[in-house]
């Protein structure tokens, strides 16, 4: 039996465009012979719908796109995931299905029964789980088919379990030729090698071939990775697909291997390819065409401009440079370097006179107090409004160029140099920001070395650095972590080598810092724990 | 029996703080021989404790406030709604329970059974149901203890139910003396109907008294108004708890009646109420004193200004004009006059100088583009960056000032009137705004006539009306209502007697501007759908 895994981008909520790509895959896949074309979960309505899902008449037109691709299976098959209707009395009415197309009718429908309900996913809101499940039949084969997160939930594999029910045993223990899983697994950094393991597990623990076509794309915050892939019954990868790209990938269960683009990718390699592919679909399925960037000569907002570029093209991108009394001789050349160096359009803008406009409007106000951190909000704030002001005229994209420990500690400024459509690296903290540059500068130099080797500064006093504030990144990062992405608490965090009041006060710095993350602009997320949808903390508590 | 419901209002988080107010509460109860304490849900962490309950140390935590409450329970019980590790091998590991503490020890423990997974709820997320509940024992009677949710699944209450099961069936099929339902009810306009006549129908069916106690005080965007109270078996309401503030309401099972605080408010009063009481607690909870707000001499603004008097004290209220070469002599003279009669502090920072600063900057960049939306959400940025910089210089919490109909139609600038920490009103569609200002007018003018009779305008361009680009609001209202509140698609509303091409034209522009209100600040929810956590959508999207 031949099989394609279709890995392809759909774009949430684009029903009709969607239905489109699915019909062309299986004309093109008719074409060569194919038996069986495999989507990701939830093709027709692309992942994740959210509160799409809500709308009856959504529904309703989904069902209908499905009734549209059924005719087209004239001697092949599809398992193409979408939204069934659950017509008992009972429930939220919605299953989250997939449906087994054949010779021009629907096969088989068989739903998700794991519904994962923790960091970004919210299934239990929108779906009830299959009552029972059920092997598919095949042109003489027994396919056990699954969603996502039923195959998350192997007894052998997790030390604690989320679920009571496992569906892949209850569908082997029907007997299966093939196991299939359609997914929308959304990349994370070290993800992949426990997605090895478990799928090879599952393969060797069942002793049956496991299909799984994943995603590929971004949506919002979340980066869909692909690597589809096919595990033999020995746990051994058979075929694999592209990363981070639309990819068609055959597998013939007669013969022991198929397609096989096997990744040689490191960390930063992925990382960066993941960040390109969000920044990407997130400009063009929001419909815009050309982004805009404050550059400051930093090492945060010259790695976005080279991300843009990558993904936009140079054409596409524009850099501002905005200095003030405080910018350093060294930021602007180094920004201006950049500019040059990336061969994009680029434009300075000085904030002084408006600057100064600010100080003598506020100075009655203000009476006579001190220099603070309002004045460097003010800073940040002029440039924020310069930013939105050529989004507004020219209907360019503001990217945002904080770093996730920044945004950690609240080290930014709420509507200054938070402002955007989207925060490009909010889910990269800064000790992997400098990784990921002297990554992309391991050819040849693109950014500017000094902007690796001079200190971190906000540049919104004189001689401001980083450290005045922060702890140096090194030792901050592993503690952001502990306490955001490993969910320590104080105790565990000093037992890592730490004193209680320096933790203590980092942890209260994260804390008190919810209301700005909340309105911040969405992050593409690429660990375990981002800020932003993932992470929901009350604002007013007493912790 | 003589039983207290303690309607508290405890701060999400502060565990302590909460421990501190049960066991205060407890101690006057025992002066008082009282049988039996009751206690809104998830007393001891505050209501919703959101991504909190994820962290094992808080959870631990607050089981050791549990422990240090029990020894104050000599001779009384108490009901204390908390987080019960769950010690089995499979699940999310917390439950969602009450315990029945009595004589120093703890007596039982029950879970919630039904997790609310829909608009702002997340319980899905953090909690596993009870495997089963039994009702407890208490000095001879049988006590039907149910949280919150557990009593909205009466087959008989509701045509499409959302869960298999019914707790309160499960437990009155085992007899019980007494119904106890413990709560965390957010406040909506309407909803306290639906709850009257579902506790009634509940308590006739099964022909037991139902006791139940609900939350008071705001919590981010949430706020719970208490209306706390006990049916009989006949379904009439005996004893009745104060609206929006804290009460200790007593009933005696051996009489006819308990304590009774009738509700003669309309829809309006208590609108007023949540909203001064969701302001209050936000601002204080957050560790705030005073609040500045941007007066433009707009109704909007006003009703804010007047709100937060009433909700801080006027001594703790700043207002600030903020005029430009297009603001008119009325709004001048409202925006001085509403301050003088509300008796707050005022200040005027004109930002014209600002303002053309601003376009002197722009001009060789803008290329004689003619004036647009740009130039119109310069000022309203600069008007954010003013307050935000009396905020950070003075400790101010920045109030927003928006209304609902604004914000699902992108009428509003993102970082210019969308700033602040609280989004007072933007659950308030702009013509409840009317109504609830003609009230607040009902004995005297304090907002001024004018504010009420001039037509809306942003004052941003010459000669500008909001119904240059809107619709007028008595008709754009009930169509975001359609939409948004109700889920309703183009084919229904049309049907409600509207043009296609005219309905579509503000879907369309509600949809495409879910950016903006996802950076906006909280906003206190009073309907059954606002915008922010319970309205989840995709922002790149294709429909």
């Amino acid at each position: 039996m031949k099989i394609l895994l279709a890995q392809i981008n759909t774009i949430v909520g684009a029903l009709e465009h969607n239905t489109r790509i699915i019909i062309e895959t299986i004309r093109k896949a008719r074409t060569q012979n194919i038996d069986l074309v495999v989507f990701p979960e939830l093709t027709i309505t692309g992942y994740p719908p959210k509160d799409l899902v809500e709308k009856k008449w959504f529904v309703e037109k989904n069902v209908h796109q499905l009734e549209a691709i059924t005719p087209e299976t004239e001697g092949i098959g599809a398992i193409v995931g979408y939204l069934a209707p659950n017509p008992t009395a009972e429930g939220k009415g919605t299953f989250n299905s997939a449906a087994l197309l054949c010779d021009k009718s629907i096969s088989s429908v068989h739903h998700k029964s794991l519904l994962p309900t923790y960091d970004v996913f919210d299934e239990a809101r929108y779906f009830d789980p299959a009552p029972s499940v059920t092997p598919a039949l095949f042109r003489g084969k027994r396919l056990g088919i699954s969603i996502c997160e039923d195959i998350w939930n192997d007894q052998l594999h997790w030390g604690r379990r989320l679920y009571k029910r496992d569906p892949v045993l209850e569908l082997t223990e029907q007997r299966v030729d093939l196991m299939i899983n359609i997914s929308a697994s959304p990349f994370t950094l070290g993800k992949r090698q426990i997605k090895h393991d478990m799928f090879s597990q599952i393969a060797r623990r069942h002793q049956v071939p496991l299909v799984h076509t994943n995603l590929v794309g971004g949506n919002d915050s979340l980066i869909f990775d692909g690597w589809s892939n096919v595990f033999n019954r020995r746990g051994e990868i058979v075929a694999q697909g592209r990363d981070f790209q639309e990819d068609l990938l055959l597998y013939d269960t007669d013969q022991t291997t198929g397609e096989h683009h096997p990744t040689t990718a490191g960390g930063m390699e992925r990382l960066y390819q993941a960040l390109c592919l969000g920044l990407r679909d997130y400009v063009r399925k929001c419909g815009f065409k050309r982004v805009v960037i404050g550059l400051s000569g930093g090492i945060d907002s010259s790695l976005v401009a080279l991300l843009a570029v990558e993904a936009l093209g140079r054409e596409n991108v524009v850099g501002t440079f905005m200095p003030s009394r405080f910018t350093s001789e060294q930021s602007t050349k180094d920004a201006a370097e950049l500019a040059s160096r990336l061969g994009i359009e680029y434009c300075v803008i000085p904030i002084e006179p408006i600057f100064t406009s600010y100080l003598e409007s506020l100075s009655e106000h203000f009476r006579d107090k001190p220099f603070d951190v309002t004045e460097e909000n003010i800073q940040a704030r002029i440039r924020g409004n310069i930013l939105m002001a050529l989004s507004n005229k020219f209907g360019y994209l503001v990217l945002s160029t904080g770093n996730k420990s920044e945004l950690a500690m609240g080290y930014c400024t709420l509507y200054g140099d938070m402002v955007g459509g989207l925060a490009v690296i909010s889910d990269v903290p800064k000790t992997t920001v400098y990784e990921l540059t002297t990554y992309v500068n391991r050819d040849r130099e693109i950014i500017p070395a000094s902007v690796l080797t001079k200190p971190p500064s906000a540049e919104l006093r004189k001689n401001q650095k980083d450290e005045d504030s922060l702890p140096p990144y090194p030792v901050l990062d592993p503690i952001i972590k502990a306490y955001v992405e490993d969910r320590k608490g104080v105790e565990d965090i000093v037992a890592m080598g730490f004193e209680r009041s320096f933790i203590e006060n980092i942890i209260k710095c994260i804390d008190s810092n919810e209301y700005k993350r909340q309105q911040a602009p969405p992050g593409l997320k690429v660990t375990s724990k981002a800020f932003g949808y993932g992470w929901r903390m009350p604002i007013a508590k007493g912790i």
